[in-house]
């Protein structure tokens, strides 16, 4: 298996894979000013909920350590202008504005230019190391939830190229393949990007773990044909009534899943159930540039005029999920009341 | 608008449009042996059940003008053969094999050349001219089930292109358009091949029908948002049950239909039930090659080794389906009753 990674802090630098670019090449990209990382999740270098939060968190970092500030109200002034720019990359994962506002919090009440510095940071830092152990964790929480001879259908990407390591989704399928459990994985190409066809089919090639890429639309047909024991997808956020937002086609998928009466699981770190969202309804959707799904890299798909709509995510209603994995543990129905619950623990 | 048809015979020479080429480029192609023509089904040139119907009825009558044979006994074998290479071109659409019977139960009982020369072309030219003569009817039997101003999603491709003329699923658009109906196509893009981005989106511009393409991901949020009243879609083979086999990605739009409580019409001809199927599980499910999800045109999406799978088809069960309209006549469920109702008459 080769090494791999989508995001790590290398001496004042934030450095990351180009995930636009592969399969086909291997490019790491350095970066110096939190203005060219909000830049990148914008542009989709780096992409997945929590990597997104993870990036936010060092473009925070570049932005400290940058100031010109001379005194800590500056500095904190300079934080927060680059904390909004990062914020608006992207409206829909709620990673980014947790991992944004849990510095923000930590360091308002600190008065020396190098202490908000270094604790920047530092928790930029434990943003980073605690989506991994979370990602570990969350593997552990769902064994007992995979059958030892699954298929599972996978869709988008959330392996370690979506998180800070390791992966949600993709984690929890990992630590099933690392106990011996035979599964076999069918991959949601995920249109318009790709990113299951790209990136999950390349994750999983690495990991030597078996898998059969399909287009979105046969997910039911594999249902059909019983091939199927269980989904898993990741979330890019959970409102406190269980509803989840995620790419683009998920919804669809659960609602397949739902009418065969197979599991759907939604994996992800509590830092992505927004406080702030009651429910699905509330989720700002993000329209992306048509040019998506008319071209792929290079090549033109349709003609670029035609007329598209290219919401990236979708909102899966919580009776549709059977449980979410989180790091703390299973949150089974009903949602309301044990996402309160695991939120207050 | 501009003039186009799929499939013409043109002084003893099947001239298609060739459909792989489309949007980008209108051209032509002449054949003028049956072996060319089923090679042109297999290659998706021509697609789409009824046209392929049609196809295979003008490579019979190809095969009968060509043939050497100096008896009628030979000459039937040489049609016979035809038949049989052209019955393998595509396993799933039962219009090709119900085009093929028709010609050769007719021409059965005929004892000279030239009278089963004739006769060949005779029929393919009442199937091509049938054709289009029960797509008008079926437009206008779907008319009182399009509400005046409805959102409506159309998978993969049923137009002119699909058929000798007009449409089947998107003739119905076509004849409500034409009655001053404010509709709106959410046009799914229908991987792998992208039919609906490239054909129906196509046949729709010429037509001047608003229309949006979409992912076939992004259906069930088209419904979640309350822009859907209605699902139309073509058929490649109705069972006796009612079980209907169509494009891959059919089946996951019914079932995203189904919870939504948004009726899921089929579109087809009465030759499009297969009398010799009793129900959806035995109709064989055409594996195409796995190259059509990895590359678009010259266009390498993902590694040509990636492990994939692509049924060009899938099944959905009669009780997903609200009504199936047909030349004869709109059949609703219990469709057993109604289906071999509408046969008999």
């Amino acid at each position: 298996m080769k090494e791999y990674f989508s995001i790590k802090w290398v001496d004042g630098t934030v450095r990351m894979l180009d995930q636009r670019l592969l399969p086909e090449e291997i490019k790491y990209l350095d970066f110096t000013q939190a203005d060219e990382v909000a830049q990148a999740i914008k542009d989709m270098v780096i992409r997945g909920a929590p990597a997104i939060g993870t990036a936010a968190a060092y473009g925070l970092a570049l932005a400290a350590i940058n100031s010109k500030a001379r005194n800590a109200a500056k500095l904190k002034e300079d934080i927060s202008f680059a904390a909004k720019k990062l914020r608006a990359s992207r409206p829909t994962a709620s990673n980014l504005n947790w991992a944004l506002n849990r510095i923000l919090n930590q360091v308002r009440g600190l008065g020396q230019i190098s202490d908000i510095q270094n604790q920047v940071l530092v928790i930029a830092h434990e943003i980073y190391e605690g989506d991994i152990e979370a990602n570990r964790k969350m593997g552990m929480n769902a064994l007992e939830l995979i059958p030892d001879k699954a298929g599972i259908i996978h869709h988008c990407n959330t392996g370690a190229l979506a998180t800070a390591g390791y992966g949600t989704a993709l984690g929890v399928i990992r630590t099933a393949y690392e106990h011996g459990k035979k599964i076999h994985v069918f991959v949601d190409e995920t249109r318009p990007r790709l990113q299951g066809a790209k990136l999950t089919a390349w994750e999983l090639e690495q990991l030597g773990i078996p898998y059969t890429v399909i287009v979105d639309g046969a997910s039911g047909y594999m249902m059909r044909m019983k091939k199927v024991d269980l989904c898993l997808v990741g979330c890019d956020r959970i409102a406190l009534n269980g509803d989840v937002a995620n790419k683009i086609g998920t919804y669809n998928l659960a609602l397949a899943a739902n009418i065969h009466k197979i599991p759907f699981y939604v994996v992800g770190p509590t830092s992505t159930i927004d406080l702030q969202t009651s429910s699905g309804d509330e989720i700002p959707i993000e329209e992306r540039p048509g040019k998506e799904l008319t071209t792929i890299g290079t090549c033109q798909l349709i003609p670029e005029q035609t007329p598209v709509a290219n919401p990236a995510f979708d909102v899966t209603s919580s009776k549709y999920i059977t449980a979410i994995i989180t790091e703390k543990g299973i949150i089974n129905p009903p949602y309301s009341e044990n996402i309160a619950k695991i939120m207050s623990d």
